[in-house]
């Protein structure tokens, strides 16, 4: 017989937040359901283990009221326990870092998206009667400007607002030759516009000031959606089960989103009023869901986006908190698997307008390719999924504090670098590749990617006692538990090793078919721009050496980081930019990777590491 | 000291309605409150005796709880009682008459201002993939549609769901060659639009067949801000006493387009998500209640209105509850006084296309005028006022069933025709402009206006009777108490006959003004056209006789009957027509006649009856 459900109080230390709780729900529900960020990858079925709490006080237990054994430092998996007693927990602490300086982005803006014009109206009398709307016309036209005038109600509204106590001076604010708000006074220095990319997992606004074509503030966030699933097809499960899963998505993307814009404000020192655009490049399961847009479509067979371009929404519409008379862009997407954050990647690569080929790689969450031949652009997706964000690796975590990053293997010794100042808690994306070419170098790995039993027993014994069996596979520890933040050893297990190979053959078998394009003619003649985690963290030698990326002289690499919020900038501060990233979008071709012959076979190929 | 309110129950006879009411509102207060229509043309001041209702059953009383004495039948102004206990009342049944008969539009659609297109889309398979907005547009290039696709996310939306169980056929809802709603399968039959002509008094409603072009069902319904002020004026000053006042003026608006378009649908057998485009014309301050905005400006010099022109509205926006896709278009005016309905009232004279010099006329609760010299058009409006509706005149009510419409003065007797069945309950503006031209061609009317005691002495004692002094001025009853509904004498009063002589003078002088425009060369060489209540109700002949219309041959009189609602279907049919809405709002120049050197003496001048 189910119990009557009581009411407690949940306490969360170092945020100052004590909310109330049922014995009914478990304490990852309590929080996501007050809009408190906490990882749930596996969206609550226990088995992701990345919704680690720390227990301080109180009493907690299974679904049954039966006592739960805690784990080390009493940490407990917060989607499996149910409060007994008022509890005070604290919430694990993996923040993404911050970029502290503001980006360099490397513009030149021809024709500015947005600009302010500073009018002096002259104001209807009785022998010359006119409306406000036909003022403004007159205003216009007597400033030459390009905007012949406004049949907007909602920016007449504004008009009406300004022009109340007859100032001298009214502001303009034109979205590509569009008014689109009419302000009392000059205005003209608060002109500011964010630009996002909206990743899978990390969320990135960069805000810009439009006089100065400067971007003056960064500041990038966990995407909350992560509660409801690490990877795309999580979350768009999740979306399709019902309309409050999607609305519940969607009202994470723009809370986060909000909080962004707020933190770009407080930064700057500006209101949020004076931010008068938003540009958007995501994925299209992002930007749909970002629009409450069902993306069930994506995980049907064909796979069909509803759109690739999007006229101006307004900010109200989707909640968007910046000047009520803004707009907000988002980005056209390619096709269904190929989103605006590809778009805005090649428009800050420049490889729309490359006469060479190029390819270029933007490895998120997902992996997307792009090749242009010197003529023709084509693109591919591979379901790289998340696992160089930590995901489905054992002790893995994203690029945050505490993570191992790099790792170099002597004769005798380990020596891993950790992020931040304090003890190693996990190894993330960049240190898997690392350790993985360095196991590759050491000769313990075989091709197949499964441990050579006989190099391992030939190791300096510094090494050799590394190497141990625990749940029935091998693996090879980095940090010895002594040493780590949580007590627990870290290693490479054998499973993470095959997650990996995984990634990596769909990379490089994408990239390959890609490839074929070039008709052999120049397959070792192009370039390659490598975008996303590749661009800012992975070590790009490792990556040759594990396959990851064709075999390509060095120097033909070239490293154009977050390419996708470098490009939202730059569609942000120019209209000619955006007319590009239409063309882009128009342009590239989709190749749809799973019809193509032979891909199979080429996917299990590509598992293989090369041979060193 | 205040007694505290109690609550009783308000039971209204013949509509099932059981309100609950307090001691401390007024029973005016409480059928507004629940949207119950109640003419209060003087804003609950006591003063129009518009708001009468029959006590049949409990006890009323004034604001401090002393007894009222009630009128005949026991009828009470609901604006002055409060009630004491529960109380069953019975309304006033003055229902504006409705046309049985559909309006005969005379409209030739070159260029249809809506349209459904039905296509057969190629949906996209894993090798020909492409987005579901992609789909849309090379279906629409295959049939060789104008439109070039859709990037508006909403009509996207109507995409995505009309496309979910892959439909065939899909249909698209065009709006001058802009996509603005696809729906699943073959839905072209049902494409309906509604035209309002949104006057101070009166709001009429055309449902149109967009296939058919012809007009299926017509209602009209008094404008319920009518409780809120007969004239737009003191609209105006209830708009701008608070936010609520204008919100509650707005929102008596919408309700009543809603409860037109329903008993539309209702006539029509069609449902109200089959109405794809509204169009509205109106006054200015009509419009900009309608769309909830302040109309402060347009009573303050210099009287400017926000707009001309708007691009057209979600039905959304503004509460009309239409298909959700579809959208509303209000007509372009031509200044603050000068509205929508005048534009839509030239374009239904086809006064624009006159190549002769042509005078409209379009009375309503005021009067607009505009003068086409042959090449350059003008107009002015003057402050009429409601007296034709029945406003500030002693016995004056609508054209409604009751109402005396016709008077004829024989040698010893009176002859009224009243409207509809049953006994006059009062008198409507046709009426009083024929008693008046009869009061003159008996000769009891100076020029001045007032009653010529030594004409009235020599009258035939039938006639002479009815001549007497009451209240500390003379009147002429038309109908004895024992002939009328309410057994009150119904008759002209001197101050009544001082009522017409304002709007007939202030119509006359701004018609001389716009007449100067002539240069006196053709100042005889015009034709008229009379719209509005000149052109439904009243006589021609009295018109000319009592000096409201310059003199002129009858037969270059025309009447082109409500030109207002008939030219908001035209615009509802025709992108052409609906240009020329455009074009004829740009066209036409304001006078402002209180500008006018000389207005006032003329007005003065124009006050007197010409001789007889």
């Amino acid at each position: 017989m189910k119990k009557a459900a009581k009411t407690f109080t949940l306490t969360i230390k170092d945020n100052d937040s004590v909310l109330s709780c049922s014995s009914a729900s478990t304490i990852m529900r309590t929080l996501l359901d007050r809009g408190l960020f906490i990882e749930a990858n596996c969206n609550g079925r226990g088995s992701c283990g990345r919704c680690l709490v720390q227990v301080l006080e109180g009493r907690v237990a299974d679904r049954d009221g039966n006592a739960v054994p805690p784990g080390e430092n009493n940490m407990y998996l917060a989607c499996q326990i149910y409060p007994q007693a008022d509890v005070t927990i604290c919430l694990p602490r993996l923040e993404v870092s911050q970029k502290a300086q503001a980006a360099q982005i490397p513009v030149e803006v021809t024709k500015a998206l947005l600009k302010k014009i500073v009018l002096a109206p002259a104001y209807p009398t009785l022998s010359k009667h006119y409306s406000f709307q036909a003022m403004l016309r007159q205003a216009l036209a007597t400033a030459g400007a390009a905007a012949g005038g406004c049949d907007n109600i909602t920016v007449l509204r504004s008009l009406q607002e300004a022009v109340a106590a007859k100032p001298e001076l009214i502001t303009l604010t034109l979205l590509q030759e569009e008014v689109i708000a009419v302000e009392a006074g000059d205005t003209s220095p608060a002109l500011f516009g964010v630009a996002f990319d909206i990743g899978t997992t990390t969320v990135v606004g960069l805000l810009v000031d439009l006089n100065t074509y400067n971007v003056v503030a960064v500041c990038s966030k966990n995407n909350p959606q992560a509660s409801r699933g690490a990877d795309v097809i999580t979350r768009i499960q999740a979306a399709c089960e019902s309309a409050e899963g999607l609305a519940g998505l969607s009202k994470l993307i723009r809370s986060c989103m909000n909080a962004i814009i707020h933190e770009l404000c407080s930064q700057a020192g500006i209101e949020t009023s004076h931010i008068y655009a938003v540009t958007i490049a995501g994925n299209t399961t992002m930007t749909q869901l970002l629009q409450g847009i069902s993306p069930s479509t994506l995980v049907k067979q064909p796979y069909a986006a509803l759109f690739n371009h999007l006229a101006p929404l307004c900010p109200n519409d989707i909640d968007i908190g910046i000047n009520a008379w803004g707009k907000v862009l988002i980005l056209p997407n390619v096709a269904s698997f190929i989103g605006s954050d590809t778009t805005a990647a090649v428009l800050a690569a420049g490889q729309d307008l490359d006469t060479v080929p190029t390819l270029l790689v933007d490895l998120g969450t997902n992996g997307e390719m792009v090749l242009h031949d010197g003529q023709a652009m084509y693109a591919c997706s591979t379901a790289a999924g998340p696992a160089f964000e930590g995901a489905h690796i054992r002790d893995g975590m994203r690029a945050a504090p505490g993570a191992i990053s790099d790792v170099k293997i002597t004769k005798d010794q380990v020596i891993s670098t950790v992020i931040g100042e304090g003890k190693p808690a996990g190894i993330c994306g960049s240190g898997m590749v690392k350790a993985i070419a360095e196991f590759i170098k050491t000769g313990i790995l075989h091709t197949s990617g499964r441990f050579n039993q006989a190099a391992i027993a030939a190791l300096h014994p510094g090494l050799q006692r590394r190497f141990r069996q625990s749940n029935n596979e091998w693996e090879f520890v980095l940090v010895a538990g002594a040493e780590t933040m949580n007590g627990k050893d870290i290693a490479v297990t054998q499973s993470d090793i095959r997650q990996i190979q995984l990634v990596k053959s769909s990379l490089r078998t994408g990239i390959e078919f890609l490839l074929t394009k070039l008709n052999n003619k120049a397959e070792t003649e192009y370039r390659i721009y490598l975008a996303g985690a590749f661009g800012n963290y992975i070590d790009i030698d490792s990556a040759l050496l594990i396959g990851m990326l064709p075999a390509i002289k060095k120097e033909s690499i070239l490293s154009v980081g977050n390419a996708a919020g470098t490009g939202a900038v730059m569609a942000l501060l120019s209209a000619d930019n955006l007319k590009r990233c239409t063309a882009i979008a128009d342009r590239i071709e989709y190749v749809e990777l799973a019809s193509q012959p032979g891909f199979q076979n080429r996917f299990l190929q590509n598992l293989a590491f090369p041979k060193n």
